[in-house]
């Protein structure tokens, strides 16, 4: 997997980013993804009641969460949330002009922004750097639109999937950013998926609200949810397979890998959350049912008390308990065994004996995994997070906006 | 108001708190709060549904939640939680052994415990210390009671109300523990209240609960919750008022001084919160409904990107309106208004030009003060929360268990 090659690894797509002077830092900071033709999209955006400008637009252009779509124009630096009827309008001027400098109409480009909040984008910078993004998209190489992407993330984070589809190669790319949510005001998780399959809107949503459930619905960094998240799926049907049907075998395939691929962009993004010196995944098994999991999950994925701990690789297995306790999902003591890195330290209502030293050498490294069996049926569910630490705190109370 | 005189300011209580070695600082440790005669009692516990042994032990002896009670018994240093039918027997046991020292039966004694969980308590110890506390009774002073009962707790957190019901002198007195969900292991709100009032145990569990809806249940430290919460008040009618009934006015004067002593203790608990250097009031106003405006209030104190903004002094009030949207209160961006200790600085969709500075000098303080008007009908809560620190982060990561 080449580092240039991922959302420009299917046929059929091109990508440039330009530093346009959004960021003071003076890092790159507006990127286009285009397709060569209309492409299948669909889209899945923040749950948070309050978003941003883009968000706003990309749910006007497409009301299901589907259609057809020719490009994304993303931003980073300024996330032209709380701005009001002026920021939607650039929004909208942002989609118009992409689409005058690739030849198509303004309801065929997603927008996305990332960065700080309430106030207007620096129109003048972003106007030149879409015309230096459009004037240098470049097919099959990324040609910096990654690093346009960013903000807190301190690497770039995408993944590829190559896979059959009855006798033809499919690919599906991806990147993604976000490390918390906020950067440096509140920030966001933005993916952009790219693949050559032949699958007609619907069907890419289906396959697209799937993947993100388990995937990028799993990440919690701090419990915090951006007003800007969004993941889009742009298939541009190069691949000359016959078209995905909903329910068919292909589509399992299709969405399976497409699954595959948005696990590592997820994981990628919680191993890099902010302060974050592991990845930990907490899966909740033999619960009442898939969704009581996902809350159990979240809980311990949530509690600063449990993140705290697996920060100072204490085995406080009482944490973990008590957050299963205070969620919504049922629990029943006598029926709860907790184990931590394989390790069963909590036994139907009681401590077992366990090596201390084996726990805390495994919550010592890179990646940790807590697994709770509540024992009252078959739900289960995985939530990725990170620890947390005192740079946490720092990176996000020292900033000033 | 006297260091001295809190549980024991109403006449007919007695306290004393001794050192028995269950915490291996030599500190105090176990304490009692005796009624001369029977009390009225009536109990508010925890919302988690993993407890600890002395929670099942209360339970038991007052299963509505309110009853007779003569004693209160309560240690620190070890939680007696996760400890299986064992662990249930000791709180028994503690119980068993007070009943007999000040002549009653053990379904008179109300059980509380605090500190590490999943370890059995030092029954020699605690045998000990219960004789010694029982035989070091004392009325009319706390006799070291209060000292017993803390854990991670840098202050004793104490208040006293006094008023009229008809012609009567009437007294309420409390103390409380608790600085954060844990210490060592997991923690835990210990709040023992006395009165001199004449009340039914019905009655006194209605003023009880009412209020401790809008003073304990308001404040979040760090949104974790102890599986051994328990506020107990005890009504000896000492003072000799009419014995207050449901719906009176003495009902109504009993439990507007209940809530304003619960208020004290609560933000004595807030301010104290571990790693805390302010104590942080968010009101929201102008919710659908009560219920609405407490969970959008709660979901700004749990922010931790509001409570590390707060910790920076950090006018980011995106961070608030993020976490007014993540909540599942209803809210629509248009009505919104966002004040910082009084300064408007977000208004009904837009942000307002306001003094940074001002603001920046508010947060700064000890004090901090946040309301949201939602605009949409009469709901109003107050939650109580402290700022994150990194402090907090190595409290709770690098002490080990």
């Amino acid at each position: 997997m080449s580092r240039n090659r991922h959302i420009t690894a299917p046929a059929g797509f091109s990508a440039a980013g330009v530093a346009c002077g959004i960021k003071q830092s003076g890092l790159n900071d507006l990127a286009i993804v285009a397709a060569d033709k209309d492409a299948s999209a669909a889209i899945v955006t923040t749950r948070n009641q309050i978003v941003g400008a883009p968000i706003i637009w990309c749910r006007e252009i497409l009301p299901r969460g589907y259609g057809h779509v020719r490009a994304m124009v993303i931003n980073s630096g300024n996330s032209n949330v709380c701005t009001g009827k002026a920021g939607f309008k650039d929004a909208q001027a942002m989609a118009a002009q992409t689409a005058g400098l690739i030849g198509t109409t303004l309801e065929k480009i997603l927008v996305a922004s990332t960065g700080i909040i309430g106030h207007r984008l620096p129109m003048e910078n972003v106007r030149a750097g879409i015309a230096g993004a459009a004037g240098k998209l470049t097919a099959g190489k990324d040609s910096q639109a990654i690093s346009a992407i960013m903000t807190t993330d301190t690497a770039e984070k995408f993944a590829v999937e190559k896979f059959k589809i009855g006798s033809k190669e499919v690919t599906i790319g991806g990147m993604v950013k976000g490390a918390g949510m906020i950067a440096p005001s509140m920030a966001t998780m933005i993916a952009v998926i790219t693949t050559d399959a032949a699958i007609t809107p619907a069907v890419a949503h289906k396959a697209l609200s799937a993947a993100v459930r388990t995937t990028f619905n799993a990440v919690t960094i701090d419990s915090d949810t951006s007003t800007s998240d969004i993941v889009a799926l742009l298939a541009g049907g190069k691949a000359g397979n016959k078209t995905i049907t909903a329910g068919s075998s292909d589509f399992k395939t299709f969405t399976a890998k497409l699954t595959k691929l948005c696990e590592s962009l997820a994981h990628q993004m919680a191993a890099d959350g902010e302060g974050a010196g592991k990845l930990v995944s907490i899966t909740v098994k033999a619960a009442r049912n898939d969704g009581e999991a996902e809350i159990a999950a979240k809980s311990i994925a949530n509690s600063p008390l449990v993140k705290c701990a697996i920060h100072g690789a204490d085995p406080n297995w009482g944490r973990i308990v008590m957050a299963i306790g205070k969620s919504a999902a049922k629990v029943d003591q006598d029926k709860l065994t907790v184990k931590i890195g394989g390790v069963s330290v909590f036994s139907r209502g009681m401590v077992r004996a366990f090596d201390a030293k084996q726990v805390s050498k495994h919550l010592a490294g890179k990646e940790v995994q807590i697994e709770c069996n509540l024992g009252l049926g078959k739900g289960k569910f995985t939530a990725l997070t990170c620890d947390l630490s005192a740079e946490y705190v720092s990176i996000n109370a020292d900033y000033h906006t």
